[in-house]
């Protein structure tokens, strides 16, 4: 059985994911290895918060095959593809939902695809929301970062046709730490068509935006 | 030291509310009792959240003293005023919202107001909320209830200038039951300008817009 | 500036969703009065959580323009389309989640798609989700309805190719109930690919699903 | 439309608020940017939550157009009226919520308010807040700021007559650890006129009592 | 060891109390069993929460040794003692609270105390505590009974030089329902000398209040 | 009113106690002016929760009048009576709840009360706690610290007949982290006469288990 | 693949369970098709929290089948072996814990084991658990029921040698109600060798203790 | 009594376990004191939670009689046995859970088990454990560490006979945060024959799995 289960698994991975690797909580040690050992396989690998701190602790070998970006804190090992694909887009509610924004950004841009930041259209101040709407209805598929109370996501998905990844961010005080009133708010929303990944994932949001691309590659 | 703290208290009532009896959870006969010492006393009194069901079960007498309002669930012993005050405004996201709106309107006719609802303006279809724009800016102080993920707050304070009393409203159900979402979409909201009132409570916020249309009668 | 924003509102409801109303929490009284006025303007309208018990308290002229589903608790008042459209596909972790699974299946109906139910495919019995992959593999979006602990997301996510709705349903007791549970494993998979709805929202996960389906359609 | 839409937006923000950036997780390099761009654009700014510790990291450039004030950790780019208003005053339980009760008033002040502080009035010895009680009564509107069981807002609210905005604060530790049981006991209040902000939220309260003060002027 | 353990336990149990059955969640005929075992041991029994409903599906012969009261849903199969002491007060912050205050004060009749109920009380009105301050000042131990926000037990406290057992009840509606607001409150206060039981219980707030009075008696 | 509210405010304080402030979340500036007040007045002054990192940044004038213990992390500015009453004692379950005793323990030596700790009896190794129980059945009044599952608080009022003021610590992790789970087993226990108080909130016990011990000198 | 997954399926289920159906949310005609499947196919099926209410409305065909329990709300369609094996006790805290003893016990029977229930031996009165301290002693596996604050799965685990499946039950009311502070106490036990399954499980506690009496008989 | 109980105490702990030190959040001063009392005892000691940080503050006595591991996070005072029983394996889902496995192994070593760790056969890549399928199946307990959605508990259950230690661990982010979602996974799993222990427990599971070993030792 295992043989045949293997070759159905490998099968399933050709339309899916390079190795992802989400390294806090990791030690230097494990996320040394885990880098190697994808050298040795010649497998491309993503790594997602990877601070500055952690980075700079780990072996020159193993710093020497990682390309990392400090505004997404995401680091690969492989050279992105010269042409991108265009079709998904990311709009944030604040200026601190960025560093999710851009975690996406990079995601989308290993997996080849090059994703616009249509940043802080919170809606307290909706003309900013309006007046990008003609750039944010370009999008086939749009990821939406917004943290406090994440009033963007119904708003935002009752104006565009395209269906809308809601990242709830971490951002706020009181009621809004740590992201669940947002989060409570994209599962809640009355507006259809918004779908909903855990809080600060950028990663998932991307991987969900790919996916959806891919529909209309399905035979 | 009692006998001039009475004094003093009773200077505080006259600026004050009259009674309000909470029915949910009181015993007919303690409504019963309330209502009879109200009468005696020719105080003014208003009973929220008295059901019919409760309603038909006190005694004659106590029924012949009170004028009861189905879509309110309030009830009161008094004649409300000919000639009613304007300045409070009610929007409602929804349509199950509406009982909401109606406790809160019929205690503000209780103590003089006349307050309009502008009804199911949530923001998930954006133009309904905007078409009635101009007449929610000509209340001085608009009350809104919402209940799911509560954005309304948050767009509809971003548009105008009188300060939001925010409801949230059970309305809802898995993450959004029994009206957290919307509570904590109110409280987080990143609209300047916007208070809360606990969920469902029509007659709290209807307790406070009165409280601040009273700030320009304070010598 | 309302005209203006009107026409483009009318624009983008043409890509978007015909009327659908949550009946639960809302009265008779009510729900007679939207179906009148979705008559009036011809307008096709869906209503979900409508019990037996409340459709036939409705008047016989509201419910001579309804056709309902007992097992989907939904009603429409248009014929649905004599063709339909393939694609999305249901699958569910256990036969309680049945219902949640109609109710998807029936929004998608009104919507002009038709879409199969895999049923029972809970993966405390992995060999009943393996048996039935081929099958689910040929549907280029899937809607996942499972509650208890809700290990069906992650598992079925890393089987397949396709985007997986996740509708944690409110299946369950002690540490289940309500569907938390299942809320949680949904949003904190480490399968790529995952989006989630709220719980029980069968009618959300459908109009996610009809939005993914026209990413291909997006000029 | 957008022409239009921005015209109305125009009209909107001159009854509203000059910008106000919540500096708390945004990068030295956001802060730096907002501040530059409402330099050139020469808007009045304020920015709360700014800790001394990120105010040093500020350039110089930066630094020398803000006045920062450690007491309330909020710094604005613009000289303070000469003439301030009355009307609102503050009410905290302990010592340890004076630094919210000094955004509000750092707030108040940006906005042309002064609010004095009536500190250290909780209700466990009633005396305190006896004693100040004629002061108090002198503003039109109040707010209050307390952490641990929140008892001051019920207690205040029933003694005067001003609309109260409750702040509760994240001062106390085990149940009241984060401020959530202040925050219930403001929303649950048995006292009428009470209306909630968020924890700690001493800009959103103060935001609000001005909006409250503006009501008399409404046309 | 188990002999020499049973006597041990024999002296515990003589400053001890006699038995208490919490009804609720239990049989008719678990009920009855209790009953008909404490009878032929011919030992005073106490059954708590004990509703008309299920007291009249009882049989007649456990009926007729139980003598129920209504307000306070007890019953108990013993006559009182006909001379009471006095020592241990209740007081109520509201009407709906009473049905708590009736359980402590029937528990404490069983055990041999007279305990006043000083209803009523809430501090929203704070004239009304104020006015009944000295009666309270007479009770060597208060028994406090609040629901909604709780404030009572900490203005209570800080009046006052008796300990106070706080019992948080259920009343309330929005984050107060169930009584975890007021037991926060009741947790969190900022007044020494407030020591807290179960929400609604009744039952152990009046246990705890007899052995406090037993101090005094203790070698 | 107020002269009248004084006089019976200073008539309570003399039954109450002296002034005590926590520290932890005060300002070493907000400190030393307390600390500097209650000198001038020649006011006692208990501090808790004072660190020695806190304590070492305090001017030497502040410093050189209080008298701190590591240990119970509380400094006194008044010189403990010489005699100390007894009656009161302290039993924790492990060794970690240790710091929590001292604090109570501190702070009844600074109200004339000598306080034995009985430590490490926790209900796992039942044996620990049997053999020390001839000690504690000593004590009038037991204050009982336990984190984790806090199941010590059943058991010990099972066996003793003095009242027990449960302590919950913050001793723990996963569902005991931050004592929530040691404080819903102290609420919920089925043994009659257990009452409680906040999480850590040693100092309050002590307060309360002195306002028990005062009973049997109540007129 | 599948063939061979299926293969190895099959063997796994011989170390396996029969078919169990959790009734609770399952409609009539469900419950009604698993039943009649069972049958064709001469599986063993066990139904838990099958309520009288619920098996009435079974057709007569489906009731003829089974032979239901009403202490235990459990219905099995196959005659019980008529040796059953011995090892495995169920305690109980309360008369409330009843139910869930009686589900696991018949679940044990329906798998051909005899489990003695040691019924109410709460730790509040700990002298009730000493006294049946060697009884439980005998069985080599212990199942304990306990709600409220569960203290018993503590004090037991560290009384005896076998493992101790902790079933916390959902009675109690205020902080205990649902069975999450006897949850917690179970999973924060300072007892070693406490291992817990979900509130109110009593099918899944038996289900995991035969798994544990298997464990001899691996080979 | 007590010598008696001593006695029967006694037999208890022959068949129990070793001390067992949980160290996070003793001083040094506790944990040198502890060990210095078993070293003075000769009794074994098993100290868990140990970091580095910690371990290199005791005096350099107490080091000496300490082996120290610092993966597991764990030391203890004597040698381990020489020949290790088998029987028990350990399981992750991925390269974070491994400090909690590390844990458990200790644990096991210290009790004279060897426990071999298959790691990261997580199932969003079912591939990864499927193919360790056949050495997992030999042994007779299975402890499986899992953090994120925890879905890895229920899958492994149903493919293994025997018993499932689910030690949920507190890796993720977002709703997964602390452990809560993948505990709520295993307690709500469908699969028969998962126990579950507190969150990041590898001790206690651990203690759990030697436990059942012991069972087939029952006499």
């Amino acid at each position: 059985m295992i043989a045949e289960f293997q070759l159905d698994w490998q099968r399933t991975k050709r339309t899916s994911f390079p190795e992802a690797v989400f390294c806090s909580g990791k030690s230097v040690a494990q996320i040394e290895a885990i880098v190697q050992s994808a050298t040795e396989r010649q497998m491309p690998l993503l790594l997602t918060r990877l601070t500055q701190e952690v980075f700079s602790r780990l072996s020159p070998e193993v710093q020497s095959v990682l390309a990392r970006s400090d505004r997404s804190q995401t680091a690969s090992s492989s050279v992105p593809p010269t042409t991108l694909q265009s079709g998904i887009g990311i709009v944030t509610a604040g200026t601190s939902d960025t560093p999710i924004a851009y975690e996406a950004a990079a995601t989308l841009e290993f997996m080849g695809y090059a994703a616009p930041i249509v940043a802080d259209v919170g809606v307290a101040g909706l003309w900013r929301l309006v007046s990008r709407l003609e750039e944010i209805r370009q999008f086939r598929v749009v990821i939406a970062a917004a943290g406090m109370e994440g009033a963007l996501f119904s708003v935002l998905a009752g104006l565009i046709a395209a269906p809308v990844i809601a990242v709830p961010t971490s951002i706020g005080y009181g009621v809004s730490a740590n992201g669940h009133a947002a989060l409570s708010s994209a599962l809640a929303t009355c507006a259809p068509g918004v779908v909903v990944v855990n809080i600060d994932n950028g990663f998932g949001a991307a991987a969900a935006a790919i996916k959806m691309m891919r529909i209309c590659q399905h035979s």
